[in-house]
């Protein structure tokens, strides 16, 4: 086991105080507020004092850039986000991006100057704020422009475009953001796992050998606001009741999808108007499904499409699908997964081979045709997205030291 | 059929003009907004110019009064609310507040000076802005008071005793605004039917001879915010799984129920934490069963307690319930039935006996022991609480006349 890295978990309680909800209900830092603006600037110093040379980026990618002895060659890349989503925890993402500045330290106390150059980013808005998520990577890997930053809207019908001006960005300028995938030798991601895979195996660190991808739909169904008193119940056309049956048959769906691995979420469900006596006529869900397997996947959603057909039938109920984003699933890069494992069967401990059910940044860089691949260190119950999220502070510090050894051995 | 009373449909649509959505969207006027307080005014210049005494009480009822000969005897009144829902129609209440004037009108018109007084009045907060409606029919029959006011939030979680003080009432003063049982002789109400019952069998008014009444609860559903994709179904702990199955059992509960006129919505649910990639950890509904059998309306209720104990079991949620309100369906009174059903025949129409499925502010009189009724007038479609709501001019007309004979009756 590598040795106790002190300034990381102490930098992560620093972290997890810049919040826009009281502690109890954990960490909530969205994208683009001053809340995290303020963490940027606390990222940024660590990068300065880690003698890393910084900048942000039209997007608000903040990048950390040590100089390799053959810095023109193309260079490696870590980091993560250091967005939360609502009442979230303090591990996700921010252990990436601290976890790429304290290896570097780890690289500084080993003597180690590497041959390509190393960017630790901290990546800006990989949780789904504005409905689609990873806005970071997919600017860098040039999956998204300006016509983007006007279309997607927060729940607050804030668009991305507004966002970036008011955190002082140029959304006209974010095509600047992109990097040429020759440019980047490899993407690697240290990450808590936010499943329970590692803690009931009793593993302490996994290899990402595939990541899942998510297919969203946002669907609207249509039906009549009536009084709920006057109303008989034979001829409602209530828009929640159709939208129930439909978040069943989405947990019904995933649970007999082929793969066996295939998820399928409602979490965003509004009701209009939204009076204890009127019945609903008008209900928007957000269903998320995922899966490492797209052919599994894809049944789900294609059974999903003909179940809406059948419950807007039944209830006289009219509906839209929009796709919020559709993600193609796939392997993580070889040269990635060979440098993970070596540093940690390094460091003695046998890693766990995986599959990511979470979407992660290195999505974005695996489809721009980027070398990627991620680090997984255990979330103790399997907890994430919740403030009972929780790392243990030795598998912090063991994902500290197999990150360092990876991107040696990725940089050599 | 009773002449045109062109004064009263410009009325409305004055009144219709004064909402916080936009016309396309319908009405929005909840009680105690600045929008609410402008319709106030435009009803009092209204009542002013019908020759009424006006004040408004502590609880910002607006009241009319018309002097009778015998002015010490018990009174007469009339009225209904004037607040809308969200997103609603132009005719729910505010048809029972002008056509209490305009039957005063017809009075005069008429030559008839009553013998008891009789008070027109616009009752605040009809609709469920801080969960519970009817706030100024029951505060007049002493059923609300200050600590009520303290307790009840809004959506917002303004309390009802802020909103008072917003609109320049003072909550420490709300028992001011009762009146004894004993000084009213009858309540009547003109109302739209919000169903469909007097359109489909073809019928131009009805009377109502009993008053279903509401039992709501609100339902609070726990379970795990964990992250969406990486959490496998088998181990979830989904509130919203959980409440939709709960929507269902509402809506198969009240459609099996004993009396067959027992109606059950769920009109509010909100996700928490309502993140597109988050297992929803929290769930809130209301739910709202009515009917004016009380055995059947509380065999439903039963069952949905009974279901939400299976529905937590089988997916490991916790649950907390609370009573928004259970009020006590029952007969109108014979007095005002008659009254009403007499004006009618008067003016060539036959009426039809009907029960109420709305709860109303009638209800509030008549558990206050007060001699309660109501007229009802077509709802065309059935729709209201909704941009469509739509009410033909002669059956306003109808009401009109209907309301100013039967007050006429009352008053003698």
């Amino acid at each position: 086991m590598p040795e106790p890295r002190p300034r990381i978990h102490d930098t992560l309680r620093r972290l997890a105080a810049l919040s826009d909800t009281p502690p109890e209900r954990g960490v909530t830092r969205e994208v683009y507020t001053p809340t995290y603006m303020r963490a940027l600037d606390l990222l940024r110093a660590e990068m300065e004092a880690a003698g890393l040379r910084t900048r942000v980026d039209a997007m608000g990618n903040l990048i950390g850039h040590l100089e390799g002895t053959g810095d023109d060659l193309p260079r490696v890349a870590t980091g993560s986000h250091f967005d939360t989503t609502l009442d979230a925890g303090a591990y996700d993402g921010v252990v990436g991006v601290l976890g790429g500045i304290e290896a570097i330290h780890v690289l500084q106390e080993k003597g180690i100057t590497p041959r390509r150059g190393i960017d630790v980013i901290g990546l800006a808005g990989e949780e789904p704020r504005f409905g689609l998520g990873c806005l970071g990577s997919r600017t860098i890997m040039g999956q998204l422009g300006p016509s983007d930053a006007e279309r997607l809207r927060d729940r607050e019908g804030v668009t991305l475009a507004a966002a970036l001006a008011a955190a002082g960005l140029d959304p006209t300028r974010m095509t600047e953001a992109r990097v040429a995938p020759a440019d980047l030798h490899a993407f690697i991601e240290l990450h808590v796992e936010q499943g329970g895979t590692l803690v009931a195996g009793d593993r302490a660190l996994g290899v990402v050998e595939r990541v899942a991808a998510a297919h969203d739909l946002r669907v609207t169904l249509y039906g009549e606001a009536t009084h709920s008193g006057a109303t008989p119940m034979p001829g409602r056309r209530d828009a929640l009741v159709g939208a129930a049956e439909l978040v069943l048959e989405v947990q019904r769906l995933a649970q007999a999808s082929s793969s066996g691995t295939t998820v399928g979420t409602v979490g965003v469900l509004h009701v209009r108007p939204g009076a204890a006596n009127v019945v609903p006529g008008e209900v928007e869900l957000v269903i998320d499904v995922r899966d490492s397997d797209l052919a599994s996947r894809e049944a789900v959603v294609a059974g999903l499409r003909r179940a809406l057909d059948d419950i807007g039938a039944r209830h006289g109920l009219r509906h839209e699908v929009e796709t919020v984003q559709e993600n193609t699933p796939g392997p993580c890069a070889r040269l990635v997964v060979d440098a993970a494992r070596a540093a940690s069967l390094e460091l003695g401990v046998e890693p766990l081979p995986m599959t990511s059910g979470a979407y992660h940044d290195t999505v974005s860089f695996l489809s721009g045709g980027v070398a990627g691949g991620m680090i997984f260190i255990p979330s103790e119950g399997g907890i994430s997205h919740s403030p009972l999220e929780f790392t243990r502070a030795e598998h912090i510090d063991l994902g500290v030291g197999v990150l360092a050894g990876a991107l040696a051995r990725l940089a050599a």
